[in-house]
């Protein structure tokens, strides 16, 4: 989390709309493709000068340009210009910390959200930021790096599979939204994993680990929650606006995206919630083996304590002790610390703590 | 709940509207009932062949067209083209996983319920997804398997009893609602008794089990909670909006429904502060316990070491020790042992420890 | 809280509208009593044909009948017959769990609340279910059992005491609304009395005990919680209908007892609060405890421990110990044992542990 | 907080409207002033006899009726006949346990709301009810006894400071209710006092009594938002209802006034946050002190446990004891013990325990 | 916090916009500067009179007045009626107390915001309140002392860098905005930095003073919030009521600020919950710490009490003990101990308590 004021920072102090890169440095060149469809013809091309994707703004056809890392900042520029988008978006774009939004403008619509990815390494979940330009006749995404949810999409383009290829650029934004929303889902599913691992462990052998684990667990779910939450609001902004950019026939696929959202939402808030319930369990079984350790000790030490002074007395050395004398005084001794130490055993079994 | 994320992942990277059953497979053949009615007549039969059903869209009467099991994706895909029903729904009704939610369009209403029902053997609750569709004059429901809450229902239609052979098709889908709102409250009647069972558990005899059980039980309420808390949101949505397919006298029967939804939620909620309330006590017993067994640790302890270093003394071997020698020294030594165990009983029974 | 499922069930499967009593079976008759009045008449009746009743439906004097008893379905339902009052609504009347709620029809308005009273015996809060009917010019209450807190409504009626003779069925209808709620100040007052009790035996003496009473009180408070907060919406919606049957003039008599219902709340509220903050006090209670037998330990473990090694010490046979032969060796070492006792006496002093 | 229910009993059961007076009583008689004032004019005087003030409700200037004590119910119902107020607000002034409200009526506009004041003796805050009526050039407050915060006000009026004397009636009402929110921050620089007191009681000597300090404080911030709380949409409530007797030129006064509110809020709200922040430091320190005594316990008994038992070996009788006949025995006994209690030290040392 | 109630009571008792100064007293002489400027012209300088600001109300040129320290009220008086701002608002402006607020008069807006630093001495967060009146073409900047986040704006407006210059006094108005919003990201990265410092003592080595350490920033997040959190409302709230102080072209900027504003109350709500989360696992390592202590004693107890006990009964004096003849009774007795100590290590081995 702190981490997220620290990148901010370089920006502090420069004029609204200045283009800088707010993330991670990369040095990957960045890779543009463009799919341009219609219900009949399909194309498909890696970009290397920015200006070759100047022609696809006009076409009647649907184009989508993909841009995968936005570290070079005036390729997104360039775009940005030949394509009227508000230098403030601009800036959007360009700063991964941004909140999942939404803007609508009169002649396109914009849309910030954040795709989700597993990190086998480090078993966490990791961000990346995706914005989506939506024209009338075409979609501009925006992503950190190279690879992504949406090939399926691309395979559905290419096959003309589905009702794609029949419908407009909205669909295809919708199409790509909905894809990072069912990617949402495999995310989730690793969550859950690692809860019911967390689960059993817990049961097994809780241990400072643990805790680590559960209080990393939690952290985790505020970071989602604050990743998809503002979704929420967007989907059902965009909907809400009646942009003449979405087709009516769009709108029930939009409800359904939004669904999907509430799901996920709900989701993450039964894992907040099971993984507080963890704590609770966690806590009381430190009482529990307190308790444990506690009897152990209340039961060695209240049977050999009085048996010790037993043995205490017979070694003084008074001139006259009479017991001392006795031929079976010590195996009389012996008995009664015999007889002590069998009812204080009867006396825990009692109170059931042996 | 994991698992709710594990089946989802089945479909993610296919296109909208692609017919996967998400959920458990299972191999039993689909089952289709057919019930047709109106005031005059009755009609009842099982389908074999999907087509048989498709008469019973136009006819005036009344018709129930009831579907047990939802894996055949085939038979579920004709009735929705015969029924003209949207893809996306079709998805939904396939999907188990989906939230409760209703459509409304022009010419048929949507509704995803979940009927619970308690499983004897693990002693939880288990969930069925049941999607209701609502035609001018036909109803349309879909089960995840045989055996359901609705003969009641059934019987009334056949042997035409209460209102309901005089009513339409709205009625009709109103009955269906309340009979599962209604088995809410059988279920809500057994996890009552579970929480009564915990209670006691909790005062006689509270062990690890029992936190097990709480924690268990606070799982299962918001599992509960979650299907269907929404269903609140669904009923005074088909209420509100106005659907010409709702009668205005149909209306008040909905309100009823409502209500006692919103008594279901206000119950889950009353057991979910108790449950709550239980973690207390369990807790605080934990620290009852502990003291209980610290009071005897500190009683034998502060009792026996004193004494225990009387005898100590008259166990040393100095040579010059004037109480060895005296003829009573050792009475009186014990003496002194007595009255100092006696006067630490005392003690601790002032201090209310005994 | 889990008997309101129990009695719910015995309805499960009914069709909707079929007139059941749930609530706990009685054996009394029912008692129906009429009082008549206008500006200058007054008549008071016991009825024992429910058709005595009927012809009050269309006298122009202000009606108010009272029926003590819900048990006996027909009665109810001839009255909701005559009056034309709709089977769900006398299904709710029926239903002693019915949570408050108001139901607005063109000629008539239905209203459902709690009565509270005070249990002696088992010093807690019960709940009595009272339906009020308000039509142009009657009003009729239906109660569970005898015994309510309307007598001096009666008699400020029979005396001609305050405006209520001037006024209409409305005012009638609000009087009754306002007995009810001025009796839950009363219950607030020994719900109070018990949390001040609790709250001295906290401080003096807190034992499991006292864990269950505010186990107890904190679930009195969710039901207390459950049965009024309901009202506010209740009477605040009949505020805001405007039905035609609330005169203007009564609207500030309810806006009156709105205030009241909102002040109860509010003290329930507190009440919670309260309990709350007592379980804390409680469970560190119970750390203060654990600490002071802690302490005791800690000190007579800590003071004999050394000394009794020193006896030890002396207490060995070897040949050659030269202290053995001192003359004032045993002394010597009763003098060290006194040294070190003291010094940990003085030590423990100045941590404040003594 | 029980006292609330224990004074509203005496009024339930009579008819609404009837004029008792809710509160402790008093025998001092009622007190009641008039000012009387416009630009040029400014008058004074004590009134004995009620009637005295009836002629001001119809003269051109402004006029302030200040009545303090409200136990002489005659009085109040003069005046509330003469001014021609609701009997349900001249309830209300009476009833001392009435929540902070607004009645908006034709002809005047009606508050209710509690002055607040430190009482040194117990160190608490008491509350005392004060209600105004604003009528188009009068106001009537109403306060339960002497003494107030409106002394600054008279001041003003009677020097001709600021624009008090320039203004109308509804600015005289909105001095007053300044002053009041005003007087709330006096109340919680002396709570924040407390406040700051008790963290330092809680860092340098945490006892049973902090709790209770703390467990009150707590209570006293419920009562403090109890009291205040409403007063925010009182205020926003006489804003929104644009009464023709608030002047459009006042309303920018109100608004700041609401904003004071708002900030006293807040700062009651951080307050509780801190006074629950305090609990869990309460709490935390009970585990570290109790942590403490067990490291001194531990200590002792390592030490000194295995220390005795070496001494108890040597003490054994047996025969054949080589080591008891070695010229060094004792001491190369006492250095080996010495060996075990200096390496116990290091261990413990090195755990932080020492 | 106690603090502000403190210095605000300087002004109980004085009529409302009475101006006073409520802060810290300085010393200092209150700076004055102002810089006007358009597309062609700039102009920066030090007033040392305040008459000497006056033409610029009137210039078609867009001015900002910015004056540093608020602590001379004739100063700001004299602005205040030069420029027609209403008293109430001046009062504000010298009031450090202030909450976050805006007001929109017809030709002027007022808003007050807080602008945030870090103390590196004391290691917290101070607040500085700035008070900004927006004219038709002139922005006034009031705050309390030298030293601010504007210095970049004054930058580009003198470097004619970026649109600043190109746009009118709204678009002045919201880049200080925006400078103030960016600072808060320096705060939250200092803020960020303090808690991840924090986790690591928390791991490595808690104490009294961690704790302190969490309180402390609990209070921290408390305080930031207050001073944030109504912030939101006040950029919503000029951008909704669409005063024509604030141009279209302006309103996409006003978002923008909107946007950051909600990213800065996220991440305090992450901070909150984070450090929550810290305090859980500072208790539950005090609990892990006092097990520890608990085993040890355990551990040293139970394997040496029972050893003592075998040794004190073979230096009791009993005269018929066989075992004490035997030639290896001595090194039978060892062996017998040696046994019972090392089974008691293997049992705690496999309780993994070693």
């Amino acid at each position: 989390m702190p981490e997220l004021s620290k990148r901010r920072i370089r920006k502090a102090g420069l004029p609204p709309g200045t283009l800088v890169h707010v993330g991670d440095r990369k040095t990957e060149a960045v890779k543009i493709t463009v799919i341009d469809y219609d219900e009949s013809n399909f194309e498909q091309k890696d970009i290397t000068k920015i200006e070759e994707c100047y022609p696809f703004k006009d076409k009647p056809t649907v184009s989508w340009i993909n841009v995968d890392g936005i570290h070079e900042v005036e390729t997104i520029e360039k775009i940005g210009k030949k394509y009227g988008i508000h230098p403030l978006l601009l800036e959007d774009i360009l700063n991964t910390e941004q909140r999942p939004k939404t803007e609508d403008f009169d002649d396109y619509l914009f849309l910030v959200l954040k795709m989700l990815s597993f990190d086998e390494e480090r078993r966490g979940v990791n961000t990346e930021q995706v914005s989506l330009i939506l024209g009338p006749n075409y979609v501009i995404s925006f992503q950190e790096r190279e690879g992504d949810v949406f090939n399926p999409v691309r395979d559905r383009i290419r096959n003309a599979k589905g009702r794609i290829r029949k419908m407009g650029a909205d669909y295809l934004a919708y199409t790509l939204l909905d894809s990072i929303v069912d990617g949402y889902f495999l995310i989730l599913e690793r969550v859950g994993d690692k809860i019911e691992g967390l689960e059993e462990d817990l049961i097994s052998n809780p241990d400072e680990k643990t805790l680590q684990t559960i209080h990393y667990l939690k952290r985790e779910m505020i970071f989602l929650r604050r990743s998809i939450w503002p979704l929420r609001e967007v989907i059902s902004g965009i909907s809400r606006k009646e942009s003449n950019l979405i087709r009516e026939s769009t709108e029930i696929f939009l409800r359904d995206v939004y669904d999907h959202t509430i799901q996920v939402i709900d989701t993450i808030e039964s894992f907040r919630d099971t993984v507080s319930g963890m704590l609770d369990i966690y806590l009381s079984s430190l009482s529990n083996r307190m308790n444990e350790v506690m009897k152990v000790l209340t039961i060695f030490a209240s049977i050999f304590i009085p048996l010790t002074f037993v043995a205490g007395i017979y070694g003084m050395n008074f001139a006259n002790m009479p017991e001392l004398g006795w031929k079976w005084g010590y195996f009389g001794a012996l008995a009664i610390m015999a007889g002590i130490g069998i009812s204080m055993l009867v006396y825990f079994k009692k109170k059931h703590w042996l």
